[in-house]
């Protein structure tokens, strides 16, 4: 399976469209990416709840695609090439949120990336952590994730 | 809001159809409820990925409703009321489903129950942890999910 064409927000947005229907569902959104930060939304009416505010399950979804996204875009730009998957995901519900979802996801440091490029260029396999928030409309932090994901080299 | 109707999977279903798009998007389905066991699945196609496997953010979406379905029936049936939300969730991926998503969650041992709704009486809100696995058709567990719900008295 390829992965997005390039490392941009745009091909990145079309890949999720395409392949991920559940994404597509959700009308995610892959808002920009500048090389140091990942920011990506959805709009409240689709991931709406019994409460009227955001579905765990949404949440949840945004903070996993954005990690991945994430682990996407920097092992283009490291040039590593493999299949791309969540290993695992930790979510802490905080409060409430009654407006749109949106997420943001940073670069690791330049010392984990190196050991994530080098561990898997001599075993194949390599992975990398990321802390998401997101954030309600007063600056409050909603939901707290931490995700891992894994680069597995294809086989041949 | 107001819960399901009643105790059972098919107000469940309608319940999640009506107020929760997303489940709705994942063709969620509540096949079976019991008292002892709530089943619940989706079909591969609108939960897939770009390796044309079960999306993990679908995977966390079957789990974390099941869950709050089973936290959802078993008030019922003790007779709380109040807002039933997800506090927490936990999810490892340990290998690729290939096949449509089903999640079984049981009732937790009468002693959790009883203080579950004892605790409830007493503060106005208490919470319930729930274990489910995703098997495949192999009988092997594709992920194990730990969430955290909590019930909490509707203000007045």
């Amino acid at each position: 399976m390829a992965l997005p064409s390039e490392a941009s927000a745009s091909a990145l947005q079309a890949f999720l469209l395409e392949y991920v229907p559940l994404a597509r569902a959700a009308q995610i959104r892959v808002d920009a990416y500048d090389g140091s930060c990942l920011k990506v939304s959805a709009p409240l009416d689709a991931n709406i709840n019994d409460k009227g505010t955001a579905f765990g399950g949404s949440l949840y979804n945004l903070c996993v695609i954005a990690g991945w996204g994430m682990t996407c875009l920097l092992s283009q730009e490291l040039g590593l090439d493999g299949d791309l998957v969540v290993a695992k995901g930790e979510i802490d519900y905080l409060r409430p949120l009654r407006g749109d979802l949106a997420a943001q996801v940073y670069r690791p440091e330049a010392l984990a990336l190196q050991h994530f490029h080098d561990y898997f260029l001599r075993k194949g396999r390599a992975s990398l952590m990321h802390e998401i928030e997101v954030l309600d409309e007063s600056g409050q932090p909603c939901v707290r994730f931490k995700g891992k994901y894994a680069i597995v080299k294809t086989e041949a």
